[in-house]
């Protein structure tokens, strides 16, 4: 099975990326299955109900989000109706939508995708390795799955690769977000779980993660905001993860995806 | 000029690829000017006055540290003899060493280099960005020195990146350190600085950065310390970044350094 | 009934203020139960059983703790045998001990204590909102027990009072611990439960939070540590809130109890 | 010389417990100085020049700030023309207003402020302690001034109580703000500093530190903002601290000030 994950997709520029590249990627690497990040999609701060739809028609079989998850209130109601869209997984009970689900590939693969918020330098939510030994226990790779992504969206790379250590060998990625730049540390672990401490941003990487440059460097300096932030509009690179699972969904293959924009470009060469 | 800067060493196993590589990459490659990152040299915390010298030995010409530049007591000591060991810049007046300094390459160019503690979701130290601009002030790049260097020790990407714009076309290179994680956004800013926001670590990459895993999962998940941290054994990955100075002293080209161990292998090609 | 909680007791200077001080005020102010903060009792780092046994001899009825709950490491193993000691309620399942119980006073009252850890400005645990949920379902005022006592060890002023306003009605007392100064805000909520935002800790008041002064000054001056943290040694405030239930064991009066050392006296003037 | 401060205005209910209060207050204990903390004054949210005015009216002869310091960004413009307004002292160099002055009492003595934020849990400012050290020396007690304040605006006890020990004998008072919580542990220091945690908060207690309860609790509950904080509009206690200097500047006594709202009244017995 063929996954790719694309991260952070941030403003309009991002937005323009996926919708440019992710038609022509499904297509000629034959992928079975797209993730997309989309909680900075919606001019930097969450994600709308019409750029939801964006991202599934351009190609996306689910879209994650993060700590901006409802930064655009819509999305408190357009999640309930929208099933390929999920939210971080460890929000209190009673959040609206889901943290978890399970998806068919146009082959009949079942695919579950769990979202999931770090705690470490963020917003203290519940604990995300719990929470994934419960959808795990519900669902596990190979018996109510075949193959096993989690977006693990999060600010340490130390979290991020404990939690990766964690359920190497129960899922098929691990792939983190929300630093907003992409690390060059993919490998597939010692029990053969996909690992990526973050997909990077897909954004203008002429910016401060993906922002306009001058109101981060005002508030860094002066320490007083002048204004709101807005997303860079400079061209984008399309960042991520591709990963070839073998029979069991455990990774055969991994590989970054970073195209267009300021970073060097880099394709799976196994497709 | 080149320059080859290796993020934070950890450990014995990271300081064994050290020694390894960096005589053979030095020749290689013909360095100019070599800068290693050793806050975690010693066990994972701090350096001592040997770790230093082995440094030295092997072809650095400058060691850097971070958050745990006094993890080994003796470095408050030794520091003071030592001018090619620096600290973060942004300690408070009156702490041993300096935070920054100047030095010759064999062929007379004078680089200097700057190392700074970020404050985003790490002890507060002084202004990282009044810092620089003091430094920069007293040692502009094209009068003061023919090359200069920032080893930004930070967490945040947002701060990191945002320090790189603003020293961009003051300064040769801002590399990040302290993550552990080599990120792929290595590129040559609009003004000509090289950037990336962090180098990774040289250490064990089947880790939690750099440390054995056992203890930081326990931690993670039970919430209660069992034991120290030990740094990971396994076979280390050199990780940098290499980048050619133009004769202004900035960037004409970059590429992301990757050597041993369990990453994919980096090497600039421009060499 | 007759309540007295007493804050966070700090090494040998606080634990001679208990056990000097609670056997006379159980008897004079006719005390139906007393709960005290040990967190910090042994060398300002957790609990030993011979301290907790001291406690209890000393007059109290149950042993709360924090986030130094397992600093030393043996109270891991004899929370097991020690209904009376219990730990946050919020820590990870699994962990040693429990974070609630229900004790029976002399006259046969059932007295409910919830230890729960803050996560403002804290480490991570699970949601202190829901877990109080969850104890005040398996029992409720007025039905499973006869008073109930929540011991809120958090940092922030923010989350204390959000949460005392969340269980107004619900409980006895919400009184918050951790920042080891007691508060003047002391009073009975809309709904009759008792609040009061710190206890405040019983020690050394000529102190860094009942630390000797010395270390706390040079890590905030030099950022460098030189030595561990030592209790102060002088005499002790033993600091505290008293509060009289009422028949359905909500709040009727509330008083601040300060004894010895540094600190102004303050006692209940209604028993 | 008889010195009253007030802490953290908050809002409508705040301003109403100064305006009526402060004129009789001033009166009837015969102030010589009095500095009110106005950072939430304007909705709970930074001070607009014409509540400036209202406290300056009331009887205040300075009003310090505090993180909110420019969440009016009129105050931005209106600090440069109004001397008796002070922001903290460790701002980034070019901050608008001065973070310290002295002002004349009417009989003539000469007393500085200084507003100082904290950095524990707070945004990263310059050093505190440097910061302090820096203004008494171009301005000592005894020799550049006949009164010396400070109002330490932070989150954490230890670092409020280490700033108190370590001005200790150089500062008639260091009172703390922020955490909008009086606390009870005023007392004079060995060398004769008065110190006091946190003055508290002039606002409303029924409240969640002084603003409606609905919006926190819902946030700490759900994790989503659903709207904007407002003050809570219950009558307001005002809170502060009176202290009566000797001839040389140091602290004769120290008293808790409660007046009006929820709290228990307290006022100095020694005017
Ligand atoms: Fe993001
Ligand atoms: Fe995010
Ligand atoms: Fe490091
Ligand atoms: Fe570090
Ligand atoms: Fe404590
Ligand atoms: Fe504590
Ligand atoms: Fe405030
Ligand atoms: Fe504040």
């Amino acid at each position: 099975m063929r996954l790719l994950f694309i991260g952070d997709v941030v403003g309009r520029a991002g937005r323009i990326a996926v919708v440019d590249q992710l038609p022509k990627l499904r297509l000629a690497w034959g992928l079975d299955f797209v993730v997309v990040n989309g909680e900075n999609a919606a001019g930097g701060f969450g994600v709308t109900e019409s750029i939801c739809d964006q991202f599934l028609s351009a190609g996306a079989d689910c879209v994650t989000l993060g700590n901006h998850s409802f930064d655009q209130r819509e999305a408190l109601v357009f999640i309930a109706r929208q099933p390929r869209l999920i939210r971080p997984v460890n929000y209190p009970r009673g959040t609206p939508g889901k943290g978890a689900n399970l998806f068919e590939t146009a082959t009949g693969a079942r695919v579950l995708v769990v979202n999931i918020l770090g705690r470490v330098f963020m917003d203290p939510l519940d604990d995300p390795f719990a929470a994934i030994e419960r959808e795990l226990e519900a669902c596990p790779l190979g018996v109510g799955c075949d193959a096993a992504i989690v977006d693990f969206h999060g600010e340490a790379s130390s979290e991020k690769q404990a939690f990766g250590h964690f359920v190497d060998g129960r899922v098929s990625l691990v792939v983190g977000t929300h630093t907003h730049v992409p690390t060059a540390d993919y490998q597939i672990l010692r029990q053969r779980t996909a690992y990526m401490t973050d997909a990077g941003m897909t954004g203008d990487y002429d910016s401060v993660i993906g922002m306009d440059k001058e109101e981060p460097l005002r508030r860094f300096t002066t320490k007083i905001p002048a204004s709101r932030f807005e997303p860079a509009s400079g061209p984008a690179t399309l960042c991520g993860v591709a990963v070839e699972l073998d029979a069991r969904g455990l990774a055969a293959k991994i590989a970054p995806v970073r195209i267009g924009g300021r970073l060097t470009e880099a394709r799976p060469d196994f497709w």
